[in-house]
This record gives C-alpha cells, structure tokens and sequence, in this order.
C-alpha cells in the first residue's frame, strides 16, 4: 500500500438512533484485522457510548487524530439537544445528522481531512427539519458547488462495480426517462471516475441493455436502438473504451467482469441485484464527480435493531478503506 | 443418492449447427467426473462426429441405453436430409431439431425415458420452418396437453431457484402485464413444482417487488401494493408459505437466500441476473407443472464457437444431473 494521506477520513456517524456509531465503534475495535487507517468520527459521543464500552478520544482538531487513534476513538464533538436512544429516531438526531454531514464536508473541502466517510441517515427525520435534497449525496454534491445531475452513485465492490443511469424511479417511469445525454453524462462521469478514484489510465465501460436480451435487435424493445447505442457511440467518438448494450443477465458472471472496470446499467436493481448478490458485506457507495472523496457503508440506519449489538461492522469498514485508497491514488495522481 | 431410475435420459440435441453436439458428447466423455447417468441422445449422429472423435452406439430402443453406456454415446438416430456443417444452421437442421425435440418428449410420455433434456435451437431457424410456439418450453408443454399458461420456467443453481412471472417483454410492457391471478398461478404452479420435483413437502416462496425499494410504501410505484401483496396474500390463504414482496438488491444475497426454496421474480432479468452473476456455469433451467422433467441448459447455440471445440460441457451436465435427481424424487413420491 502507498503511504497514508496526511490527513486523517472524516466519519460522518449518521443518524444517531440508527447503527452507525455502532458500526464505526466496531470498525475502531477492529482496525487492525479490518486494515483501517486513522479516522475520526463526528458527531455526539453519547450515541457511541450508548452502543459500546471502548474508549472516546474526544479531539478539537482532525491533526489530532492519528496520535489519538491508537489510544480510543478519535471524535470530533457536536453539540446535540439530547441523547438519542438507540432504534427511536427523533428530530433531535436528525439535526445531529446533519450537522455532522456538513462539518465532515467541510473538513474535506478544507483540506484537513483526506476523505469523507458517511454513516446511515433517516431521509424521513430529514425531511421533517427541511433537509431539501433527494438523498445524502445531493447534499455533499451542493456543498461542492458541483450540479447534481454531475455526480454518479457506483457500488463497487473486490469484483464488480456498478452505476445505475436512474435510480430511485418506478420501473414504468425509467424507459422514458433514459435519454441519450443522460446515458452519455453518467458514463462519461463513471469513465473519469475510474481515473480520477481508481487511477485507471484506461478505463472500461460495459454498458448494459435495458430490456430481456438487450432488446433481441428491436424485437423485445427499442431503447437499446434509439437511445442507448447512440450513446456508446458518443462516448467512443471521445476516445474511451465502451462495449454495449449488453444482455444484463450475462454481462455479471466472473469471466464477463473480466472484460470490463464498471458495469453502467439502466435502471436501480439492475445495478444493485449483481452487486448485493456477489458483494453483500463488502459494496461500498462511491460518489463520482465531486471535487473530495465519499464513500458511505450501502445500509441503511436499521432501526430495528440498532443498540443491540447485532450490526455488521464490515461494510463500514469496506467503505473507510476505499476511501483512503481513492484518496490515495487521488495524491498521488493530482 | 437414490438408485438410479429403470430408463434413461432422453437428450435432443437442438439444433445440429450449434453446440448442443459438441456439450453432450464432452457429458459423455466425462460421465465419471460429472457423476451423470446413462443417458441417450436423439439426433444425427454425424453431427456429433463432425465435432468429436468418439464412439457413437447407435440404439433403437432406449433400453439399450444403459449397457450401451459404457461403450460409447449412445444415440437413436433421426433421418437427416443432410450433415449440416457446424456454425451454419440451416432449414434441414432446423427440421431435425425439432423431430428430435419430439422424439424426446415421446420417450418421456410414454415413460421410455426419465426425464427429457433439451440442447439449445435456433429460434428464426425454428420459425422459418413453421413453429408456431415461442420457445420449446411451449413446444413441450403443448406435447403434453398442458396450456402454456400453467407451466414456468424456473432457473435453478446450487443455492438460488428464481422463476419470472414475465419473461420475454420490453421493460416498459411489464408493469401492465403484471396481475394477480398472473403471479397468483407462476406462485402456485412454483410451490407445486418445488413440491413435485425438488422433494420440498413445505416450499418457501419469496416474492420480489418490481420496483426499487420494493415501491418503498408506493413513494416508488405502486405495483407492491395493487398488485403483488394481494397475489401473496391469496397464496398464503391456500395455506402456501409465502413472504414479500422484497426489495430485489438485498433478496439475493447468501444470508437472504437461505430464507426461501425459490425467489419468485417480476421480470425477465430480475431472474436471470442474479442467478447468473452466482451459478453461471450450473444454473439449469427446469420447466415446471408438466406430467414430465423437462430441463435444459441455460445457453443457446453459440454458433459463432461451434465446431471450435470450446464449448463448455458444465451447464449440460447440469442440466443432466438435475434432470435425474427430479426424476427419482418424482418416483420415490408418485
């Protein structure tokens, strides 16, 4: 492995009813059989304490944690109304939640942290205090100044990775809703992330079909005809390395991800059903086009059983590792 | 393993110019290491020459099958008009194809043969020559008096079984063929078929949803709650242990799967991703609600590799071996 980054990953705990401190309490208790680099998490330290009995290393300054990390937890402490109880979110916790999304941006942004790790939040509690955007990464894509519409979702994972074109839609709204610059921009931000993150000098695109046997050549379907070989078609113009449309159903096994370095698919499960079916433990979201590096576990807050030490801590840590290696090949390459 | 049922396999060939010659003769070269049982395959046996050189036992009767085994393939001979050439299918192969399908399908009605097996066609070549049906599970069904509507598809793997309640549709067209009694009687005739051919006397099903998130409430479609939760709930009314419907990215991971028999899915690749990116090389297709076992392999004719000798033996001695293990429960339970 490169050297570290000098500065330590900011953790962004998530909603505090919710399991993330558990997870990344667990990842501090593990950091040597998980390989973990130095982190510091943000956020109230009564929601690690609440979950778990290892020691906090309260800190005002992300220099400090790399010394401290050997000794506790490094955390940077937010000023939060109340003590959330685990599995009972309030609005409380989620204006912690937010507050530690923003603070781990913006020591990002700032330079003094090397990359940005998010916990799980509740979308619901974060409507409730006027959170504005669709998701987490919206948010972080506006506090870069970047246009939403720029930044991709991929879920990459030790063998396979992934980037859904649509993502959160019905299934009857997403043949309408691919249009041939749409497949372009997401493709093309994929290709530049595999640079960019993954330090691929050359990367390659499998693109995949939208209907049963990428269409059969018109007979199940036109969007592979119309819109998404237009759209491999201009991005080969500009010199990348782009195959498709694909039949998604044969474009997943061990040879065909041979041939490729990210799968860009039509649709939401169409991305997430191979990823979560090979990688379930290890798929870590990565966001492409920002200005700094996020990563985030892909889970959700798991109320249910937040607080009762059931948690896997392994997604968590798959997705402070990649972080630090994106971040990596980041300095290495800027 | 139970003995052996008293008659052999029955395995058409599919069409001459692809690979289904090539697959069966490498089934027969490793019987051993496949652990297959006898089987007989019914087609022109040049067209296997033209791509192996090992002995052929031409038999009339599928009884001979067995002693016959140890000697060489065994093979019951159809009238060919002529010996097609491997890699270019042609209107007499299409002809024999199908005489070989029927054949087949004869044996096993007629309780000469155990189980059929079908090598893969060429469906243009098929439909040149006046097949009416959209596939030869419809052929078979047909032959056996059953309605097409009463018999799926299921794809079967070491550690999934999926079945589509649609299949060969645009992506657009799904969520209006979707109905209740539509996933109501693919549920049914699923539970039956684990029942019947898997020995499964209490079958689980899980049911996916259509859209991602499984419609998250019907904020992402409303198919979940119009559609499918009524199918289910009609199914667990007749006493059938039925959950869902799932979100489709976390149903087919290892934990997850260990919760059902069979994973009842809404579309085409909904299936057929899954089962693929997990069991490529042995995921059988094995069509339920005949009074026979019909499996297949779960590729086609691969003419662009055939006559190559790069064909890969694995899904048909898959498909081999499921078809027999289906027979003897059939038998140990009639």
């Amino acid at each position: 492995m490169s050297r570290l980054p000098d500065s330590p990953l900011a953790v962004s705990l998530g909603d505090p009813a919710g399991i993330g401190p558990e997870v990344i309490a667990k990842c501090w208790d593990n950091r040597s059989a998980f390989n973990l680099p130095p982190f510091v998490a943000i956020g109230d330290p009564r929601s690690v304490a609440a979950v778990w009995d290892g020691p906090i290393e309260v800190i005002a300054d992300p220099r400090e944690a790399d010394s401290a990390f050997d000794f506790g937890l490094p955390m940077i402490q937010l000023a939060a109304a109340q003590a959330d109880i685990p599995g009972h979110p309030s609005v409380a916790g989620a204006h912690t939640s937010l507050d530690s999304l923003e603070l781990a941006v913006g020591l990002a942004r700032s330079g003094s942290a090397a990359a940005v790790v998010t916990g799980p939040v509740a979308k619901e509690q974060l409507y409730a205090i006027g959170f504005q955007h669709p998701g987490q990464t919206e948010f972080v894509a506006e506090r870069c100044g970047i246009a939403p519409a720029n930044v991709v979702m991929m879920l990459a994972g030790p063998t396979l990775r992934t980037v859904p074109v649509t993502t959160h839609l019905p299934i009857r709204d997403v043949p309408d809703r691919l249009t041939i610059s749409l497949i372009e921009s997401r493709g093309r931000a994929t290709l530049r992330g595999l640079q960019r993150n993954f330090g691929i000098a050359e990367p390659r695109l499998a693109v995949s079909g939208l209907n049963p046997h990428a269409g059969e050549g018109g007979a199940l379907g036109r969007a592979e005809i119309e819109v998404i070989e237009p759209a491999i078609a201009a991005l080969a113009a500009e010199g990348w390395i782009v195959t498709g449309p694909h039949p998604a159903d044969t474009m997943f096994h061990s040879r065909a991800r041979a041939h490729y370095d990210a799968a860009l698919c039509m649709y939401h499960d169409q991305a997430l059903i191979p990823i979560k079916a090979l990688h379930f433990e290890e798929a870590v979201n990565v966001t492409l086009g920002l200005p700094i590096v996020r990563t985030a576990p892909d889970h959700g807050t798991a109320f249910d059983i937040a607080g009762q030490d059931r948690a896997d801590p392994r997604p968590m840590a798959a997705a402070i590792r990649m972080a630090v290696e994106c971040a990596q090949i980041r300095a290495e390459t800027a």
